[in-house]
């Protein structure tokens, strides 16, 4: 993180806040609020160009004391990672592995959010789809996001499909069932020319994409109209070039979700998660103990229904980061300042050419 | 790559010519074979441990004689290449940009499963859906595809779709539209715990899916049952664990594509890669000329309709080449022999587990 | 850090105090000792796989309310780093710059180094070099160095150098100037074979002496006797091989610092690192003022005439770090008894070529 | 390798015949010039942003039909390549181990020097010890680096010290010995503020240590007067700070050699390589067999007496490539037109300072 970027401590909060909501979250939820702790790198409100660190704390015991667990729960990471880690207490896998980890993803973005906001960058996330509901497709501006989804229930802009969700979401409470879903995220203002067509390992929207899938439960990904474009023929698909002299290069359309050829096209950027339901059910799932190999019914742990809303903040995070990191590759720069004059002077080049 | 694997030329040439096949393919495709040279890292036949170099030799002109371009194309990465990189000739994008890139990625895949086959590690891809048709969702072994889609014009397991896929293919060609689809790589004898849980760049199947991101017009990836999972309860989703002295920890389905966690868990991988269609048409896209800036029609470059099959082979490539790096990580070594000493060791741990 | 790995607080403790001590220190460092909080990573006293963190809290003020300073210190990164980082305040630059962060390193190198004991690798350090004074040259074992330097004022074998040195730092305190340095730092039982010939990045000793120069003040490093071995013939430099059933492959002498082509050759590995003394003196240097650019001449802060025992301890920490990562590198693995397993079947295997 | 820099083969083939001079070389030397191939990232002469290959061709017989060799050389990778990458013919070693790889660092290095050139940035170097011969220390800038070293017989600086040196390497010549020395390597035109003090590994300097310790044969490396610096009081290694409008912050001498830090401080860069005789001699040394594991002699392969002014060369190179990196982290950029904004805009700002 470069030197200079004002942090504001109550943007990071809410974005923690952001993080615990969404209809279909059990009650524990909505009472622990989590606070971040900056134990490095800002003095007076700047980063200094140092490394960050922050820290949050759990609420909860200590882990020494939490009891031992033997029953690994299918879909989750218990079974293979206490066997490739060689440990008889799943307690040891399941703490690392819980998605209480997107916590600290979300505090890391939140910082990277304030830092990308001074280049005019913004994101934001909405719900797409939700167990068999899907939202009317549309795009949609961060500002009608803010406006329309973010106040609620599901962070969906589709009132009707909304309404459907809640209900699918109050049956499957119900019966102890859990749902997934898609998330999308928009990015505005991201500069033309992030990432690079010259190696696969630098075309960013699959590294953005590996952002997205590395969110626990998220198992699909896409850039733009990435599904659908699969089953539609060329001429239905493709974004066509135009230029004004106010407006420059232009596109018709943005299916390609602001990419080609790997790299950000000056467009919105738009990345959709798919998102299994959770596999923690209340009509528990058949597993085996690990000692004496008898079969047994998984222990019923938590009760949410749902967190593709939130699964959208946690995605707007990793896409703060990962664009974050591609903004310091392109602009290189030790202060804001200077990213802030490099980046200027590119911009005017762009639209000069 | 480790010291000590036998590399067969023949295998390479195999893997470069099956990335050249496919119905839907214009006719250039079919008469430049690609082959491969070494030029370090091979003695005798086998690998030495020191870095490996190839060369695939263009056929074409010296890339300086080739002619000025100032039309960028919509969907690729000519428009953005150019201002990122200041080029004025959009030649020096295109070239590099091109999908023809792939070749040497086949190449590296086909030295990376030499390196897998003594782990009794092996891939396979087929085409599970083409423009608007889908192949009956079936599990698939490599057994099967080899036997029954490998021999067929679309490397697609049901005969029924690959008809259907065929037809619209041969309508497409006749009205100068592109297709693209799903291909479907499938690896098997994948030991459970490559990849982790503990950070998120580490979760093997975000890499794998980046990986497949990374191939030209891929825009869309699942692991598993990505897509569909996310529209259906918990309780359809999960795979449930089982055991048996025979068989040790095993799971009733595979909806999760082989990982659980972020790692494998020893079952099948399954990743599916949603391919756009090409973005070059003989009905050419709407842009702009670069100098002028006055409004243009593409280019007629190249007459394939689809290569959704090849694009299967290239898959299979960038996940070899990926779990090859993810075996080297969990297993260390540096000759094939101590390798396969640590894998057998660990292999009887886990089963004692 | 694998799993399983059982860390002794006690012994992080005990190289955080050898850090503090030696001959020479002003009066603040011995007040103060420094603690070690594990906030992630560990569970019931042993390593989780999953990473670890460590806070060392400061006694100091907040950083926020430490007083402006805009007068750089020369042979420190005030200057510097004010410029590149575009700081007025070079407070921002001198807290993070400040050989302070070593202790941080020291803690990390002593969980490494609980890491390396059971495969038998141990490290030590000693003075060998102080001022003008040289240690008479010679072998040094660990346990010759526990049992002779350890206990001494500098950490030095040779008694009457040891003498000789008390005594230019006893001149050099009541003139106000400080003292650079050699030190040494030993590590014993490394397997054959850690690093590597086939690519200059991966050289160990070239990453162990990068270790080495990244300590504060370090200005040089030799491998062995490099810069002795420099003015020799060859002759008189080279480390002959011999062989016996009961010892397998040995070298006659260890003039290499147990490197060849980059790689451990399993004899011990012997670096050192040459320290300029210590940039604030009692006698200020001439610098500028950054406002006004006026001359001035710098404060006095610190009172240490030199610090060359502390540095050893910190090469120490820094080649466990590196050393770890080899390994981890050479043996991969996820539990230390997976690590121990390939190792045990490499030194078999080695022991047999 | 950004985009837009011009690369002139005249240039790369001069830098490659500089490797191959040097009074003390063998007869094989000087009768084969290496020729380098572009095979990727140039056209028309510039270099396009995408990855550039080269080929250099050995005139070597295929490497399969080289006899087997089972001698381990002391000094050599050989015996511990073999058993680290289980090798039976020390053949798979020698030749990747081998300073001939030294041939393709100059010409990356050769590239670098011609993205460097742009920004002013120059380097070149000379020998200042030859065996027991030292010359007469002095601060030494390019100009009179490539006037008065670079034509003479071992580019040294000092007439009279050339002359010793030639005559030790006569004598070792007459006897079959050989000798290191040290090269120093200078940078002009760096600016301030490349590498960094908040991690120890960006530090600058260690990470040109590190690229010169990786050069064959070379076990020592200093940055500055770091060797000698570690044996005097403080008051005499400081560079003190000065101002004037002219000329900026300027610093009375460079002992440090031009880094405090961790970062380049503005001035010349002067880091010097401690390089051992070549471990190849003609009274060769005693070895064993790895079969029968008799004791041998090893055999006689060259008749190199000395290559440290090749060594220097090489030097350059490696230093060309790691400032090179460091360029494109301070600075950003895809096109060289684009750095060089940058480059500009921030020496604007550090004079302004």
């Amino acid at each position: 993180m470069p030197a200079g970027v004002a942090i504001d401590p109550a943007k990071i909060a809410q974005q923690m806040r952001r993080r615990q909501l969404g209809y279909g979250r059990g009650p524990r939820m909505q009472f622990e609020p989590d606070s971040v702790e900056f134990l490095a790198g800002l003095r007076k409100g700047k980063t200094l160009g140092s490394p960050i660190a922050m820290a949050i704390k759990n609420k909860d015991a200590s882990i020494d004391r939490l009891p031992v667990v033997t029953q690994p729960r299918p879909g989750h990471a218990d079974l293979t990672g206490a066997i490739k880690y060689d440990h008889r207490d799943i307690r040891n896998v399941l703490e690392r592995a819980s998605a209480r980890e997107t916590a600290a993803r979300v505090a890391v973005g939140a910082v990277c959010r304030q830092f990308l906001e001074p280049f005019g960058i913004d994101l934001a996330s909405h719900v797409v789809g939700l167990g068999s509901v899907r939202a009317k497709p549309a795009a949609a501006t961060i500002a009608q996001i803010r406006a329309k989804a973010e106040p609620t229930p599901l962070r969906c802009l589709d009132a009707a499909a909304t309404k459907a969700m809640v209900q699918e979401i109050d049956a499957c409470m119900k019966v102890g069932d859990t749902l997934g879903g898609v998330f999308e995220v928009v990015v505005e203002g991201v500069p033309l020319g992030l990432g690079s067509h010259v190696h696969y390992d630098r075309r960013l929207d699959a590294i953005l994409g590996a952002a997205i899938l590395s969110i626990h439960a998220v198992k699909g990904v896409e850039i733009g109209d990435g599904v659908l474009g699969a089953t539609l023929p060329g001429s239905k698909v493709q974004d066509e070039i135009f230029y004004s002299k106010a407006a420059g290069f232009t596109r018709s359309s943005n299916r390609a979700g602001g990419f080609e050829g790997g790299m950000t096209n000056g467009t919105t950027v738009v990345v959709r998660g798919f998102m299994k339901p959770l596999s923690t059910l209340k009509k528990p799932l058949r597993s085996v103990e690990i000692n004496t190999k008898k079969p047994v019914v998984g222990t019923v742990e938590r009760t949410d229904v749902t967190t593709v809303p939130a699964a959208g903040v946690v995605g707007e995070a990793m896409l703060a980061f990962e664009i974050s990191k591609a903004m310091l590759e392109k602009f290189g720069g030790d202060s804001l300042k200077e990213i802030q004059r490099n980046h200027r002077a590119y911009l005017k080049q762009a639209a000069a050419f």
